[in-house]
């Protein structure tokens, strides 16, 4: 049995409860561990205060939004990484960096075991434990919301009834997990995959500017390095994509996508700088990858994004799939132009130093250097083995 | 040496040029074939007179736009058929349909041989003679211009002094290839990539209309059976949205490309139908595919587009892709609403009575049917792998 | 709970206390079930003896052969079915099946669960659990061995105890799943990888034959239909093969795989005719598949032996790979001929009135028909896009 | 028009007439490079002598068998590369190692060209050009013997009016090629893929040895680096096998291969080294490397042997490929055993330190580790998806 627990704490009900049903169930004491990674509206005093009102030991916050856009976010946007082409994995990349310092906070605190909120049908139990297993096998992983069986109703009187300081919500209508990379939000509503999401539901794409204009985004070796000519770091990018972006209504996901645990469920996230970023960057590797390896790249794109989503972050895997990539992004270089407008962001142009776009290869006029010629060969043995089909077994063969 | 050819004829300079070089330089009857899939502005009329003026011995127009639709479009779409992630393939699907009423042509016209009037460095001439060899692999296939090596001026000339009537274009700016699925436009201009294309280049797309609505699209198998609860063939259901869709100004497409040819190139594209039929019935399949099925259908699409570019669409490939599509479309029978407003086109719902999402599974309120418990020995067995890794291998892990 | 169950019966030690433990522990009638799938030595009377002595209610055996062979077999042969590239599915193959047989029992005899005798670490409970929830999502599967958590001793007690009529074996060494496709050994000796396999474990490849000898195998759309000339059903031809084949010593597989549950094991096959068999189809394709296509399900197939053996055979992804496989099958028809010699099989020549090796094309001598001149252009343009990349990014370039 | 050119020369006819044809009718200076990648019987004296004679103003030996083996082939086996699961590329490893030297004498000796004797119909053109143009997309490549379309009748009376010496040979009955790695055989008889190869095809695979043994290969990080205990480098590992593995006779490939051409050929190659080190090395895999890694590497593979194949060995697709690998090669180290006999060659045992094995969790002993109790809940969601499917569209169903 552990004695002592690093629990990965949010400052909600079900964590803050979780706290003392260690304590009193289980018997351990517990550290909690809250990561910043650039959750909106976080006043971390509070978080703080309220896991030691909670019977915390110790209550840690700490700043992991710089090393979670550099280390986790980045090479991510490089594989252009969506979950069935559509979800840039905003609450599964962040997982992955909590553990590190669940881990790192266990180690540092002589903790035997880590503790996480999940419940038993969503990814983020299979995120929290494999993560765990890859980066301490030895350390127990307990999940006791999963466990408990308390119904919402019953976690608020169990919180009252052991004094613990939890935010009245007189209806808590939506489920929210964000940061930096975007913002996942679930409710009943919406559970019913013909309902129109509510416009509750979204705060990061609230259009606000009418007037369009473009957008000019740098990138060096396949990551963003500045905006509009101004240099910025990964971190900084996100934030003012997010906000401009973001500002014209655009970067919303309606989808139903398939959890880990073998159900579908319908999902809304708004992702503006994640979806900017992610188009922005394919759109510029159009002109900086050779065919072969671009097609390559996308092939295993999503086999990456599955990785991630299934909680596969450690995994030799994907240390693989990380070398392929990065030098793959050798001479992703250049800028891509956006054209954003109420409810729109478009790409209309794109340039490189290392472009493999040709101009005497492509175009149609005097200047034009391919060699014509070499066509009819190319076709006729391009075309060879469908000629031997279609003479032996070619079943749409048109006869005279 | 052949003695009567079937031209695929346009109407346009190049194969009117084609008809007259053709009867001199090879000393062959030219009979002109034009395949109506829908191109915008065609009097097939003059097409007709044309042809006749310009030495054809006959002058055929076929009008194939149902079977267009039907037999190459539907496919295609059950297949989210877009190269390289993005260009849903219209000039590419017209090529096979032409062909095959090339070929039915010249065995009906007795004719050895037929001709396609494409240059030598695009990808139409490898869809014309690859498609002619698997329909016909006795037939020879012609293609003038790329082998007469005229500029543009000696043809217009040529032109001139054989008394080829062609329409007067003080400059004609863009190059089209239009029919129902789209419209791609070239110009000059647009050979740089970090051009803007410039406003006279989008037609189909121009946003006229700015009151938000909804759109119901319902699928039977895969395929799109009707509109807002009106029954519709496929034809029509692809006019009506190209012109609804259209008129918010949704449906463009830039990108630089890999032509088969081994060059890359910029192109423009206008697809209002077929964008929006594509995301339509993507996203019914995320609630009425199992995800192995959905997953290995993904992982097929790319390569099935690249059949169709390539020219491939008669192969023995294709027809085996066709039969696993159609496998997986049994089910895919629903409805998907789509909210138009100026500039965008995005689900807001999808139902099927084949549905997939289960409610009692995917909800967190009390009609929960999923039994957590399983979850902790899922999760257990999902990462031994990767736990055992860390024991013996595992470079990530953060030692005691 | 349920009433009546319906048990996959083996006539060995486990399932043979299951009756009892069931009838005892949870109150139920117990009907058994011994599906035939070409095991080696089973005496059928007495395996039902053996079930009643135990408190079966009904005890039930069914010659399931030719259907396996024909409905299971035969699929995974066309697809060249291979776990991991070497293991053609022995056990995984017959699950399904005497699922199928089990299902029907239960629907026969209005039995409202289903049972097994797998351990909670082997393939099969996935297998058994996963397919009946696939034929009767509304059945109950109960697996007794994996939750009674006897040791095997006390297993032999608890039969004695019940007066359980069991085989008396001094010690069981090797612990055998046979059918007609092959014969899965495991022991502990072997749970070494490094170990050598002891003689003992190899039956069907006994080495008896030394003269070396010719055998030619005929197949039509995929399938076998004959050996020698002599027209034979699938079943026959696999008996034929094991023994012929066998003869010669050649047939063995000797790997480490990974399980499902995410542990690798290290594991012994006999398998003389599936070996043969599919070295000898694939060799087929090779003149029969256009290379496109070839390639295409060379690719699919290591993902439909991965769903074979993850208990996924009655399933969506499952079906539609059929129709892609049969699809490609159309015109595999042909003969391929085999070269026995002790230790050895090896294929000397194939032939097929479908194939497309063109000897025309193919030979250096004075019949070539290949069309050198159209190689120049053909190398040039395969090429481009490498020399545009070269120029601009190339980092192996060698300058001057 | 070149003015120098460096000829890839095999001493043979074809490259032999080609000096001097290239001097008569381009007019150009020829220096001869041959390059030694371990073919079996060349007198390097006798080549440079006749290369002089043919008119060369330089005749180059290069000894590159070290570099060969390991910059070229350690990599291929790494990734155990066989074209269409059967070619080790033997043939298609040597042609960039030799264009590499083509590429650095042409720049050492000013020259602004290179040439190779290779026909349309073969790969090898398309290795040397493409090759070629990656490395030195400045420089012309010419191939006469493509272009001068003499029959080798014509060929041969060319040499002996110009003097050139060429070796007598009555009938030259086997068109080889051959290096470390292995031995192409081709002949006019065995153009009939029904046509068993005549015994004077193999010469590395004669059978001398009758006494069985077993060979322990060690390797590291993928590569080989002893024999039975013995410390070699990776040259001396193959020139080893080759002889040891080939006295038992094994080692032999029959196949149709798909030229890239477009063409089907039948081809006969020895390989005992090359296939007993990818057989070896990719059963050491199955104990070293973490599933989800073995099966995502196992189906880059093909992938992989086709590039080199196709000619694309220096291509920015081959650089990331290698990338991969070598991440996931990290501890492919430890040893396999090989039992060989006459005929056969298999493994019988691996090992390593860093082994995935764990016997704790395989064995079904008292050791055992395994938690049997995770695998109910495991099941339950793994068949999930599946159950769902069954009750909603299940067309397998059996309904009561």
């Amino acid at each position: 049995m552990p004695k002592r627990v690093v629990l990965a704490y949010s400052g909600g009900l079900d964590t803050s409860v979780a706290v003392r049903w260690m304590i009193e169930e289980l018997g351990v004491e517990v550290v909690c561990l809250a990561v910043d990674v650039g959750q909106a509206s976080d006043d971390w005093d509070v978080v703080r205060e309220r896991a030691r009102a909670a019977g915390a030991v110790e209550a840690i916050v700490v700043d992991a939004r710089q090393e979670f856009a550099e280390d986790f976010v980045a090479p991510a946007l490089k594989a252009n990484a969506m979950y069935e082409g559509r979800y840039p994995l905003v609450s599964a990349l962040s997982r992955p960096v909590i553990v590190k310092h669940l881990v790192e906070t266990a180690r540092y605190h002589g903790a035997d075991a880590v503790a996480h909120g999940c419940t038993g049908k969503g990814n983020d139990q299979v995120r929290f434990e494999v993560s765990t297993r890859a980066l301490a096998p030895d350390l127990e992983v307990i999940a006791p919301v999963r466990g408990w069986g308390m119904t919402r109703e019953e976690s608020i009187l169990y919180a009252y009834d052991h004094g613990i300081p939890i935010q009245a919500t007189k209806e808590k209508v939506y489920s929210i997990d964000d940061n930096l990379w975007g913002r996942a939000i679930e409710c009943g509503e919406m559970e019913d995959p013909w309902a129109v999401p509510p416009p509750g539901v979204w705060l990061l794409t609230e259009q606000t500017e009418s007037e369009p204009r473009d957008l000019v985004i740098g990138f060096e070796q396949g990551v963003p390095t500045s905006v509009d000519g101004e240099r910025l770091g990964m971190l900084e990018v996100i934030e003012r994509l997010n906000t401009v972006v973001g500002s014209y209504g655009w970067g919303r996901i309606d989808m139903v996508e398939n959890r880990r645990v073998g159900i579908k469920s319908r999902e809304t996230y708004e992702c503006p700088a994640a979806l900017a970023l992610i188009m922005a960057h394919k759109d510029l590797e159009s002109i900086c990858l050779e065919r072969d390896l671009d097609r390559e790249k996308s092939r295993t794109e999503p086999r990456y994004a599955e990785l991630i989503y299934d909680g596969l972050w450690f995994s030799p895997l994907k240390q693989a799939f990380d070398a392929f990539i990065d030098s793959s992004q050798e001479f992703v270089t250049g800028e891509v132009r956006l054209r954003l407008s109420p409810g729109s962001a478009a790409i209309t142009g794109r340039r490189s130093e290392h472009s493999l776009y040709d101009y005497g290869l492509a175009t149609y006029d005097a200047a034009d250097s391919f060699r014509h010629e070499d066509s009819a060969g190319f076709v006729r043995l391009w075309g060879l083995g469908i000629e031997t089909w279609a003479a032996r077994q070619g079943t749409d063969r048109i006869r005279d």
